[in-house]
C-alpha cells in the first residue's frame, strides 16, 4: 500500500513528465499492464504501447498541464487531481472532430485546444499507476483560435 | 441518459443545498438506491436513511462547500467537482478521531474542520444520482483553531 502523500505526488508527476515531454519517464510512472480510459466513456485500454500512443499524440501538440491541489483517499489505492490541458490542434484535434467532440477551426494548423479533466489514478503496492481515469466532456474542450490561449 | 450540462448542474446543486442546510431538497437530487462511500475507502452505503444521516451530521456541523469547476465524462454518465468544505470539528470529529484521522482540538466545542475532496457522481436515466463516490484522505482534512477559517 502505497501512504497519501506518494500517491498525489504520483498525480502531478504525471503532469510534469508530460509537460517535460518524457515520454518514457512518464511510461515509468505506470504499470505495464496499466488500464486506462481518457476521457471516461471511450472504453479502457490496455498496456504501456497503447498508453505510449495515447500520451505521445498529446505530447505531440505540445501539450501543456495545469494542475490544482491533488486529493488521496483512504483506501490506500487512490489518488485524483484536477487538470486543465491546452494543446495544439493538430495532431488529436481531427480525430475528435470525426466523432462530434469539437467542431474543427478555421486554422487547424495554429489551432490550440484547451480540456478540463480529473484524473483518478489507482495505485498498486508495487508504487505503480495501475489504472488511470480521465473525466471530461464534450463541454468540457474548447478549441481556441490563434492567439487565444 | 442526462446531457453534461445537468449531470454538471446536479454536482454543484448538490453543494448549494447542502450549504443551505436543505436535507430534503438534497435527498431529492438522490435516487432512492443510491450507493455513496465518502471518503472512499470507508465502504459504500445505501439508500436515502443512510445519506440522510450521512449529510445530516455535515449540516448538523454547519458546512460550508466552496466548489471549482464541475468536468463531465462521455459515457452519459458521471461529473466531477473539486470541493473545499469546512465545517464545525463537532459533530463529526470525535468520530474521525478516533479512527486516527484527525488529532482532536484543545477547543473542540469552537474548532473548525477543512477537507479538500474530488466528488464523483453518477446520474442515471431519471435524472438522479445513483452513486457518489468523495476522494479524500487523511492528508486532505486539517482541524482548525478558532478564528483559523
Amino acid at each position: 500500500m502505497v501512504d497519501e502523500a506518494t500517491r498525489k505526488e504520483l498525480a502531478v508527476e504525471h503532469c510534469r513528465r508530460v509537460n517535460e515531454g518524457d515520454l518514457d519517464g512518464l511510461l515509468k510512472l505506470y504499470d505495464e499492464a496499466v488500464r486506462f480510459e481518457d476521457p471516461v466513456g471511450s472504453g479502457w485500454r490496455v498496456g504501456h504501447a497503447a498508453f505510449r500512443a495515447h500520451a505521445g499524440a498529446a505530447v505531440a501538440g505540445r501539450v501543456h498541464e495545469d494542475y490544482g491541489e491533488p486529493v488521496a483517499s483512504q483506501d490506500g489505492l487512490h489518488a485524483a487531481v484536477p487538470v486543465t490541458a491546452t494543446m495544439d490542434y493538430l495532431p488529436n484535434g481531427p480525430f475528435l472532430a470525426q466523432y462530434g467532440v469539437v467542431q474543427p477551426p478555421v486554422d487547424p494548423a495554429r489551432a490550440r485546444m484547451r480540456v478540463r479533466y480529473v484524473m483518478v489514478v489507482k495505485v498498486g503496492p508495487s508504487g505503480l499507476i495501475e489504472e488511470m481515469r480521465a473525466f471530461w466532456g464534450r463541454s468540457d474542450i474548447t478549441v481556441l483560435a490563434p492567439g487565444q490561449d
